[in-house]
């Protein structure tokens, strides 16, 4: 599965150049993310800090800006797990244009516990639901 | 020869954590790649854009976060070029804070026509001036 | 009429204290009169500002916060004309929680050529559409 | 006494008209705030929340955008003491470039307990440190 999401980029998005002020783009995925968990996975973001005190703190992030988006635009954002590590989850964010993919990120976020902050194994019944969201599941290819 | 400069920590980059929300550090950044441009270069990104007509929009951009800053913590930002390509720039950002390095960047920048925008291959002076902040620099090595 | 649109707050609305850093309020004002102006209105922001090179540059604002908002509330926005000058309009902004009035703003914008800027009479046809969202419309109430 | 700081206004405050995005002039107020108690009051605003947990919450808004400020501008910001209320502090803040006044700004904040949060009374060792920077301290004119 895929997770699909629109955003309209907006004027505080856009900087005098006219185009989206790249940092912005790393807010949107954010609020992609936030979207993901509450409408994909079935957890608001906030319940999972302040219920089950978990949080996804940034670890590693590479992004590629392959072409501007403007004030107006819509674009079709696409989530998709690449891989679920012990702790970790690394995670594809494509944002799409009406002419073709606008911006790529790949994002590692650490499952942690927020009395730490530490690292925490991805529990089965979390490892589950984010698994639903692998573009390929290598072990359901092997089977 | 590395620009080094340093940054506090606002009150307003911090997230509901009490942590640098992390699109906040590469505002810093751009911060830093405009002190740069003006105290190491000799140019000041307002007059890049709108005398030389010359942008620098975001190629490709990765980053590391090691350790979280928090509220008040003073970082020390330190920029280098990597690699100079015919028209990209590629810049190593590091941030140091008490206990060590806190995050680290590599972002490649294209040397922009802003008609079009178009990529523009770097001139000689200012190719000469950016090489001065390369870490090391090959053509030199092999003299 | 009064124009109403729901609004999420996000984590990256939020600062250390876990409530709104409330220049994010302003933020979300600014996606209001967006929103207003494209779906109230008629008229996409960015239409108005690159076909008709018009713009609306804030000139006064006043804002009572009355009680904090926190990551994941849903507000509802109001939003209608107070008074149109000349070449000003006066909006008043208000964000209801669930538990009441959360901020509410009065913002005075200056309906603006591009070239200049400079004011410029509001246009009887943009006069029409705005005034359909005023409270009270004292020139009617005397007839 | 008035607080004075230069503020060089930045890239990433500016939107696609080329000037100060109006919610960034707050977030630079912020800032300046933040700066007069470090440098002014002589309590860095991080100190303040966790090691003496008052907070300074924002109840009321009042600001003026006088002149447009843009990418490379250097504004001084100068802020004073309105009024000392029971539980309540009103500043000024005004924003000062090479051409006359840019942004006037009132800001009423709240000496807040974090524990609520709820307002406190002004201790009467902080009161004499904010009422010097008061314009006219009406006490001691009657005096």
């Amino acid at each position: 599965m895929i997770f699909k999401k629109k955003k309209r980029i907006r004027f505080h998005h856009c900087d005098p150049a006219g185009i989206v002020f790249y940092p912005q783009y790393l807010v949107l995925c954010n609020e992609i993310v936030e979207d993901w968990l509450a409408e994909g996975i079935g957890v608001a973001l906030e319940e999972l800090i302040h219920e089950r005190r978990r949080g996804l703190p940034m670890r590693h992030l590479e992004a590629e800006f392959l072409m501007p988006s403007q004030h107006g635009d819509e674009l079709e954002f696409q989530l998709s797990v690449l891989r679920l590590g012990g702790s970790s989850i690394n995670l594809a964010i494509e944002a799409w244009g009406e002419n073709g993919l606008r911006f790529f990120s790949q994002q590692t976020m650490i499952w942690s516990d927020l009395e730490g902050p530490k690292p925490r194994r991805i529990e089965d019944d979390w490892r589950e639901k984010f698994s639903r969201y692998m573009k390929s599941n290598p072990a359901e290819e092997t089977e």
